[in-house]
């Protein structure tokens, strides 16, 4: 398993089954861990899979509807009772910031470490978490409330200096973190040797994006334009798609065509209505669209790189 | 099993494990269930134990902690999802009836049923619920917050019939009512048949107690005096009794010596700590002070009568 994978905690909708969890997943990249999304019972989820509640230092939440946000005020407590310390961040629209603070004020005065809120307005597009090799993103999505999806992306790593090249012109060590940046490298005799002779491209950095809840929308496809992986939401099936239309959500179809739009190169579907019983119906009718597609499911891990 | 039984639906505590759930029961009496508690995840495990959401008209918190009371959104939000109609009540401390209403008012803003806050003092003793057959009180508990038992009393039934005297003296069907009540009965030539000739002594009525989270505290033996059937924390073993008086819980033999004072039949013990790892040992502790004990667990349905 790469550095960049995320695993699936709960991949069902707002009513319970014993089939699916509500939502959630962790994204982990390199050595941190970020939450997307906290349906009831996501903190058992983690103990489940053997996540660390230390790495988890900030959380991202869609919209607040109680299947992608009522596990949080437990986690955020038992974080507390297990003396997490530092600064955890919940990213989050104005009206669940108001929320989280009145419940954890009743149940949580004072937690072990300092939760902090990024506000951000689900409507817009913005920045909310930058590092130097991560960056991560809200977009609207179109459900019955305000509601954001999110991309991660991977900042594009230096080039690749080219051994050989390192070798012929006996490079010293000191110059390469240079080179790998794009510079261009001056033998003893004053010859420049233009960077494309001495490295190959970076890595192409990998990126996901997270889509749920929303209505069929190609202003989504916009959004996660060139993005590798996909989560979107499948709720229903084709026979509810007249359904998906009225609840702000979409059928397996639909989150097929938005993949197949956006140039993504893989996708997932997820947040299933209790009345789906065989997810394969779903992969089916998705892939007739988009073939590159699987299906959810709880503690499924995927790799985007 | 009788037509009065308890269902477990967590008996861990704060920290979630693998092992148990946080709080909640279900009571059933007759065709309506009570709940007393509702952790995280309590909805799903309605589902798991098949318990219908539709007869459930009752819920009782004990205290706002989170394990206790994190449950109820998600529950509430999902019997609305499942239209249930009529009246629910949740009986509740005043700042929990308030924290409960914010997260309504975010999340489920017209639930498909009418809500109904019964707002009780922790402090005190009173009638939360009373119907033809079954009372409910609260008393209080002895918490880091304050927090509220709860007792189920199934009221007296009337004195049985005896038939073999209904036969002898000829008794019309019209007269038998009153005198399951207590009344005489008058034969034609104006003898009087005192009722107890007449009468066997109506079946014991069976009563529950619930005591969770509570410091061992010897006034919760004299509110549960004369109680059947005890479930009372224990958090800890013996060689945590320390952290127990510190954190306003208590020990397996505590909780033994609750029930040994208040002269119950049975004792039930909860509320695991996580650092409990086999309930065995609580069980073997309390024996020593009060021999009919047995350790919850996930399901359990425990016999009231």
């Amino acid at each position: 398993m790469s550095y960049f994978n995320v695993r699936i905690l709960g991949c069902g909708s707002a009513t319970p089954t014993l089939r699916h969890l509500p939502s959630s997943q962790v994204l982990s990249f390199h050595d941190r861990l970020f939450m997307i999304d906290c349906g009831e019972g996501t903190q058992l989820q983690m103990r489940r899979y053997g996540i660390a509640y230390a790495k988890l230092r900030n959380i991202f939440i869609s919209h607040i509807h109680g299947d992608h946000f009522l596990g949080l005020p437990g986690l955020l407590s038992t974080m507390s009772l297990h003396n997490i310390e530092g600064e955890i961040t919940v990213h989050i629209c104005r009206e669940g910031a108001e929320l989280l603070q009145t419940i954890m004020e009743a149940m949580c005065r004072e937690p072990s470490y300092t939760l902090r809120y990024n506000i951000f307005d689900p409507a817009a597009s913005a920045v909310l978490y930058e590092d130097r090799t991560m960056i991560v993103e809200n977009f609207p999505l179109f459900h019955r409330v305000p509601c954001s999806g999110f991309i991660f992306r991977e900042k594009q790593g230096p080039r690749h200096m080219r051994g050989d090249m390192a070798k012929f012109y006996n490079i010293p060590h000191w110059q390469i973190p240079a080179i790998k940046e794009g510079a261009d490298f001056v033998t003893s005799d004053g010859t420049v040797v233009p960077n494309e002779r001495l490295t190959t491209a970076p890595t192409p950095a990998a990126s996901y994006a997270y889509c749920s809840d929303t209505a069929f929308d190609l202003r989504v496809a916009e959004a996660v334009k060139g993005i590798d992986v996909i989560y979107h939401e499948a709720t229903y099936g084709d026979k509810q798609a007249a359904r998906a239309g009225i609840r702000g959500h979409s059928t397996a179809r639909q989150a097929a065509r938005i993949a197949s739009e956006s140039g993504a190169s893989r996708l997932v579907i997820g947040h299933y209505s209790k009345t789906v019983t065989d997810s394969s119906v779903l992969v089916a009718q998705a892939a007739e669209e988009f073939p590159a597609v699987i299906a959810a499911n709880e503690g499924m891990k995927i790799d985007i790189r």
